[in-house]
């Protein structure tokens, strides 16, 4: 036969089982989010490429994927391009649609998005976005309902994850008490390796990368800084005195740490807890992009990075003419989730299979039989499949294998003549003769 | 400000109530769809070029979307195409992992395609199809699963339907018999407007598309068919006694009405009943692609067309090199589905607003003391919202308006006092001051 048809590179087909386990992760997401109010849009695979293009840098320029009608010459410059995030068609979103939107606006998104990269193990040409933002307030409540729903969504889904924070307001403070505002990525990059490489390292690439004797000297009491996450932002009180940015990123993380002891199931931040909020001064999560707070969620049980990433923005709908629209999100990265799950082994077993039982009949009068009982059960809302033919018993029952259906219920002419069945437990393999009601009880 | 942003004609944003009530139907198909143990599958928006060329005829290679990397030179000739339906992404993905797959293999797929048609009302460049399937097996089970399928989902949606249904088999025989079998379609179209037009003028019609008078003779007793299903299907085998497929075609129709008749509903195709089935020998769709039943289904209080419509096909996996599968499979038109529901106003009232209800506040601690009634409620499963600042009351109120929210509960000084709340019942304006037990009876 001709040679087999496979999709482009950077795809995938996702066959029964990962579907059911991609539409867990996501119906849990979705379910909590409702519970907070947000709501679900969809925006067209397809942008104008002006929509697109200059919003992710040069390198992301060259990642778009463009598209032409098949009916125009090639030549022809493309104009529309497959979506790359989900951030920016929802800015264009909310610009085109604000009169019909009540602010705050609070709603999420689930859909795939498409980028020219280079395919490798964990990176795909087309994989799935799910974002949940709030905008149209800067109140910092929104910033305490995405780290309820974090830690919602991952207790539901049984991960246990840190949740580091951090606020662009205190690196530029930083930055700015120490006389190198320009400085902030250099700064945080170094200060991200002091576990790793000690003090003494990482005060020399400090000035490597340019900072001053003092500056380094001055930086000194922040590498320095430890206790609790109040004792850190007491002490950066005193340490960002001069700089009025600076003092406000503390206040928020004040406010937000306040906010969510208040908030958050007494087992938070105690050994048992599954969830943990920390103070993380390294993390310089899309700097460039974000005004206040920043987010990023490691899983404690797996080597994976991050999960879930997001923070605060003033100005994401100013690309689009609106200027001084505040919001605040996150993404949650199922693609990731699915692999911790699956390395932590914390699937639910019943999605495996979605048929609860199998009929396998030996003639045609016992299909018809099998017919009227498969209609009773599925009117009690039970999932029923009836091989389509009174094959060989054993194809029956590999159908019912290969499909891990858990029940085979095997009709002859006895069955028909007790009006009963022969109920096979898979599993088990014990068989029982069943009438119709006890065989809806077992299921 | 900058000029408004917009997206490529043909495509559309989905909103909130929209998102809701596509949501509300894919659910109902998909839970239906699981009853009958199908299984959901996804493959990649884009397929090579390769495996979409060829496949919709010389009209659908012009309306395919092609791909390119941004980086590629335009003149690079794209190898991608967008799906441009999920029949042929199906027949390659079925051919690509035919060893993992266990056979009579039944799955689902909702998902968009894109097409690069002239946009006009009601068509779209991206549309969601939601397809179903069982291939691998020619048993007539996979006919009357998928009418009980039809049934069970307009049953469930609250549309009365009538399942059109005809054989290509004996469409086949009926041009064998008068001695024009490469003109089945002509004769198709033709009788297709005897209501309308009469016989006079069908038999014209036949003898203008180049039939003899002496076929057009042969042709009458068919034009003249009447009375039940039962006695159009008797009189077609002494008409069709000549042709072999025609008979076939003929005993297929007896079976399947036989099952049918076996298994709907009682009231199925009494006068009350939501839901009829019809031999009709003028229903053509897709005739040079189905070898056996043909399905379309018509809603019969909305003038619309088709919304559901498929067929049985010998060879879907045959452009892949895999000969010889035999498949039967039907398509719901989501948009059509989603306007008659909105025509006839089907739509459930609850899928207007998810918030159960809104806490507005007149301070900082009745928002701290709301933020706690609101941890308590979600944790019993009830979808809070909590309006982020206490600003004026009015614009607290108008936010609930606009969300549809049904009840606010409104926290002051005194309620806070009496550990209350205030609830307002949005649609009727009372207002009764409420404890939390009280407020989650309510809700």
């Amino acid at each position: 036969m001709a040679q087999k048809p496979s999709i482009p590179k950077g795809t995938r087909d996702f066959g029964q089982l990962e579907m059911a386990r991609r539409n867990y992760i996501f119906d849990t997401i979705k379910s909590v989010f409702s519970l907070y109010g947000f709501q679900q849009i969809e925006t067209p695979a397809m942008e104008n490429i002006g929509t697109l293009m200059g919003k992710y840098g040069e390198e992301g320029d060259k990642l778009l994927f463009r598209i032409q009608n098949s009916g125009e010459k090639a030549s022809l410059a493309p104009e529309k391009g497959l979506r790359y995030d989900l951030t920016v068609p929802f800015a264009r979103y909310v610009v085109q649609h604000r009169e019909e939107l009540s602010f705050p606006f609070k709603r999420f998104q689930i859909q795939p998005v498409w980028r020219a990269d280079r395919p490798q193990k964990g990176r795909y040409r087309e994989f799935y976005q799910c974002d949940v933002d709030v905008i149209g307030s800067d109140s910092l409540l929104g910033e305490l309902e995405l780290i309820q729903i974090v830690e919602e969504v991952y207790r539901r889904l049984g991960i246990r994850v840190c949740l580091h924070i951090n606020n662009r307001k205190i690196l530029a403070g930083i930055a700015e008490v120490i006389g190198a505002p320009d400085k902030i990525v250099d700064i945080t990059v170094a200060i991200d390796k002091l576990d790793k490489i000690g003090v003494e390292a990482v005060n020399n690439e400090l000035k490597e990368r340019g900072l001053s004797d003092e500056q380094v000297a001055s930086l000194q009491p922040i590498l320095n800084l430890s206790g609790t996450t109040a004792d850190k932002l007491t002490a950066l009180k005193t340490i960002l005195a001069s700089s009025e940015i600076g003092l406000k990123g503390v206040a928020e993380m004040e406010e937000i740490f306040d906010l969510v002891n208040s908030q958050l199931s007494t087992s938070f931040n105690s050994q048992l807890s599954t969830f943990n909020l920390e103070l993380d001064l390294c993390l310089a999560r899309g700097l460039n992009y974000y005004t206040g707070a920043i987010f990023e969620v490691k899983a404690l049980d797996a080597q994976i990075g991050s999960i879930t990433g997001g923070g605060r923005y003033d100005n994401l709908t100013g690309i689009f003419g609106l200027p001084g629209v505040s919001g605040v999100g996150i993404s949650f990265g199922a693609d990731r989730i699915y692999d911790v799950l699956t390395e932590l082994d914390l699937f639910p077993k019943e999605l495996q299979s979605t048929t609860q039982v199998l009929f396998a009949t030996f003639g045609q009068d016992e299909l018809r039989y099998a017919l009227r009982w498969a209609k009773e059960l599925r009117a009690n809302n039970i999932a029923v499949e009836v091989y389509p033919e009174p094959t060989k018993m054993k194809k029956q029952m590999s159908y019912a294998d290969d499909k891990k259906i858990p029940y085979v219920a095997i009709v002859g002419s006895n069955e028909m003549d007790t009006n009963t069945v022969m109920l096979k437990n898979m599993a088990s393999g014990e068989q029982q003769q069943v009438t119709l009601e006890q065989l809806c009880t077992i299921l």
